[in-house]
C-alpha cells in the first residue's frame, strides 16, 4: 500500500462511518433500529449505486470481520449463561425446526421450478441460515436483549450458526462431487458443538478464578479492556481453526467474561471499540446488495424475481413457523419467529459457495441473493413492530447498551 | 479476501497485540517506556527474525496508519494551544536549527565518504526528519506531556513534520531530475503551513460554538466519541489531500476539540481506541527493521556499518544541539534535544524514496535505515534517563493518560 492508497482508504472509512451514523440516525427518527439505516447506507455506498464501497475489498472485509467479532463478544458479555441454558430446550427446538422447515420448503420451491436436485439442496441449505449478528444487533438497538424471547432467539441463532457451518461443509462436499459419509457428518458436528462447549467450560474454569486475582483488579480500564479483547480475538481465532466460526468463539469469550468482577469495566471499554467497528460490518453487508436484480423493467429479471418471491415466502414461513415450535415455552412466539428470519451474511456465504462451485447460474444466484436481502431488511422493522405491541414485558436497557440509551429512545430529536 | 485469509489476519492481529502488550510490559518493568517494548516486539515479529509480520502488508499498514492518526489526535486533545503558542518561538527555533544542522552534517558525512552530491542531498534530507509519533508517545508514557520542555518538543516536532513534507517534495523532485524553482518551494511551504493554521482557526470558530449547542451535550459517550473520531479522520483526510500529512490533520483536530465542553468524555473514549490501534503502528515501525544489516560477521556489512556510525553521530549531534538553540528558553535543553532525535517512520519514508528513485544503492539504503533505527531506539531510554534527573519539575500525569496511571508507575509489579 502506498501513500495515495492509504489516503483513499482514510476517505473511504470516513464515508462509511459518517453515512452509517447519518442513515442510522434517520432510521431511528422514523422509529426503526439503527442497524436498518446502516444496511441502507451500505446499499447506497455499494457498487450498484454510488460505487464507492466494494464488499470484497481486502482491508474493508477484515475491518468488517473484526466488527462482527466484537459485536458477538459484546452480546456474549451481556448474556447470562444460566438464563440462556434455562431457555436452552426451547432454543434447541426453534433451531432444529428452523433448519429443517426452511430447507424442505426451499427444496420444494426449486423442484417446482424444475431446477434439479443438487441446485435444490444448495438453495435449501442457504435458507437454513440465521444471521445472529443482525438479530442480536436489532435486539440490542431496541434495548430488549434481556427479554425471555430474546434469549430464545439468541440461543437458537447461535445453534443455527453452528448447524449452518455443519450444513455448509456437507453441502460444499456435495457441490464438489464428493461422497458425504455419516462419519464425516458426525465428525463435523462433534467438532462444531465441541468447541462451543469446551471453550465455555474451560474458559470459565480457568479465567474466572484468574480474574479474581488481586493485582488484576487494579489495572487501568484500557488495560483490562485490551486484555479482554485479546481473549475474545484468541477464542475467535481458535474457533476458526477448530472448524467452527470466529463469531461463535467471540460469543463464547463474552459468555465467560460475563462472570468476572471486571465485566462492567470491560463492557464499557468494548462499547467504544464496537462504536467504531460494528457499523463497518453492517455497511459491508449492505454493500454486497446488487439493486439491479430488483429492476422489473429488465425482462431478464422477471423469472428471477418470481423465483426470488417464492424463496422469500418459503424463507419467511419456515423460520416464522419455527418460532411456534416450542409448545411449552410461554411467551410471544411471533417475536421468536421474526427474530430468526434474517439470513444476512451467512446466507450470502451459501450463495457465494453455490456460485463458485458452479452449482448456481447467475439467475439462481440472484434469486438466492434477493431472498437473503429481503429477509435481512424486513426483520428489523418486523421485530420492532412486534415488540412495540409487546411493550408490557419490556425491561430497561442495561447500562452497557450505550448505542441507544433511554434518553435517545424517548427523545430521538435531541441527538 | 477469503475465509482462510481472514483467519490468518485474525491470528496475526492477536500476535501483534499480545506481543506488544507483553514486551511493552517487560520494558516498563525495567524502567523503560512501553513504546520501546512495542518497537522491539515489532522487530521480533518482523521479516528478518520470526517472519510473521510484513510491514508492507496492505491490511496491517492501514491499521497502523489509523494507529498513528489516533495517537496524534489523542496528543492534540491533551495539548493546550495557548501553552503551545507560548513556547512557539522556542519551538520554531528548535525546528529550524534541527532541520538545518542535521542536513549540513549528513551532507558533509556523505561528501567525506565520496557518495556524490545528489546522494548527499537525499541522505541529508533524511536526517532532518523527527518522528512526532515516537516522541509524543514517550512523553505520554512518562506522564510528562504537560512539562514546558515537552511542549517545546511537541511544537518543534510538529513543525518538523511540516518542514519534512516540504523537503520531501523538493528532494523527490530533485531525485526525479526535475527543476526545483523558488516558486514551487514557496507554494509547497504555503500549502503545508496554511493547512495547519486554517484547520485550527476555522475548526475553532465553527466547532467550539457548535459543541456548546445543548442537544449535543446529552449524547451518549460512545456517540460523542465517534463524532469526534470522524472529525479527526476528516481532518486527517483533508490534510492528506491538501498535500500536508494525515497526522498533522489529526493533531489539529485534537487541538480544536481540546477546547469543547466534551473534551474529557472524548479523551476517555479515544483512549480505548488508542489502546487497540496505537501499538499496531509501533509494531509495524519495528517490523520494518532488517536486523541482518547489523551483522558485523558479514564483511559486506562493514562499510555500511561505518557509514551508518558516522550518520548516527551526525543525526544525534544535529538534533541534540538544536535543543540548545533557543537561548532565551529557561528549562532543561538537553531534554528538548533528546526529544528531537528519533527519526522513526518519517526517516524510513525518506530512505524508501531514495531507494525507489534509484538515488540510493542497497548499501546506502541500509546505512540510512540503520541511522533511523538507532535514533529511534535510543530516544526512549535517553528521554527517560534525562527526565528522571529532572524529577523536581514533574507534573502528575493527566487523567487521560491511562496507558500509565500513577499506580502503574510506582508499582509496575502489580500489573
Amino acid at each position: 500500500m502506498d501513500h495515495s492508497e492509504a489516503v483513499r482508504f482514510l476517505g473511504l472509512l470516513l464515508a462509511i462511518l459518517a453515512s452509517a451514523r447519518m442513515v442510522g440516525y434517520l432510521a431511528q427518527r422514523i422509529g426503526q433500529p439503527a442497524v436498518l439505516g446502516e444496511l441502507v447506507a451500505g446499499v447506497l455506498l455499494g457498487m450498484s449505486v454510488l460505487g464507492l464501497v466494494d464488499a470484497h475489498d481486502k482491508v474493508l472485509y477484515f475491518l468488517a470481520e473484526l466488527g462482527v467479532v466484537i459485536l458477538l463478544f459484546e452480546i456474549g458479555l451481556e448474556t447470562d449463561l444460566r438464563k440462556l441454558l434455562h431457555v436452552g430446550g426451547a432454543a434447541a427446538v426453534v433451531a432444529a425446526v428452523g433448519v429443517v422447515l426452511p430447507f424442505v420448503l426451499g427444496y420444494a420451491v426449486c423442484i417446482y421450478l424444475d431446477w434439479g436436485n443438487l441446485v435444490a439442496v444448495v438453495v435449501g441449505a442457504s435458507l437454513t441460515a440465521t444471521s445472529v449478528g443482525i438479530t442480536a444487533r436489532v435486539l440490542s438497538d431496541l434495548g430488549r436483549l434481556q427479554d425471555r424471547e430474546s434469549q430464545v432467539i439468541l440461543g437458537a441463532a447461535v445453534l443455527d450458526d453452528v448447524l449452518g457451518l455443519i450444513i455448509l461443509s456437507i453441502v460444499a462436499g456435495l457441490a464438489a462431487g464428493q461422497e458425504v459419509t455419516p462419519l464425516l457428518v458426525a465428525g463435523t458436528t462433534a467438532k462444531a458443538f465441541g468447541f462451543l462447549l469446551g471453550a465455555v467450560v474451560l474458559g470459565t474454569l480457568l479465567v474466572v478464578p484468574l480474574a479474581r486475582w488481586k493485582p488484576l483488579g487494579g489495572l487501568a480500564g484500557t488495560t483490562t479492556t485490551m486484555l479482554a479483547v485479546m481473549f475474545a480475538l484468541g477464542f475467535a481465532w481458535l474457533a476458526s481453526l477448530a472448524g467452527s466460526a470466529a463469531i461463535i468463539g467471540a460469543f463464547a469469550a463474552g459468555l465467560v467474561l460475563a462472570k468476572v468482577p471486571q465485566t462492567h469495566q470491560i463492557q464499557q471499554g468494548v462499547s467504544y471499540l464496537a462504536g467504531f467497528f460494528v457499523p463497518l460490518f453492517f455497511v459491508l453487508v449492505g454493500a454486497a446488495v446488487d439493486v439491479r436484480v430488483f429492476d422489473p423493467t429488465n425482462p431478464a429479471n422477471r423469472q428471477t424475481l418470481l423465483a426470488a418471491g417464492l424463496l422469500i415466502v418459503a424463507a419467511v414461513i419456515g423460520k416464522f413457523a419455527a418460532g411456534y415450535a416450542p409448545f411449552r415455552f410461554h411467551g410471544r412466539k411471533s417475536i421468536i419467529g421474526a427474530g430468526m428470519i434474517p439470513r444476512g451474511e451467512v446466507g450470502l456465504i451459501f450463495a457465494q459457495m453455490g456460485l463458485s462451485a458452479a452449482v448456481f447460474d447467475a439467475a439462481t444466484f440472484s434469486a438466492v441473493t434477493a431472498m437473503v436481502m429481503v429477509t435481512t431488511f424486513i426483520a428489523p422493522p418486523l421485530l420492532k413492530f412486534l415488540m412495540a405491541r409487546n411493550g408490557r414485558n419490556a425491561q430497561s436497557p442495561s447500562g452497557l447498551d450505550q448505542r441507544q440509551t433511554p434518553s435517545e429512545t424517548t427523545a430521538p430529536g435531541t441527538e
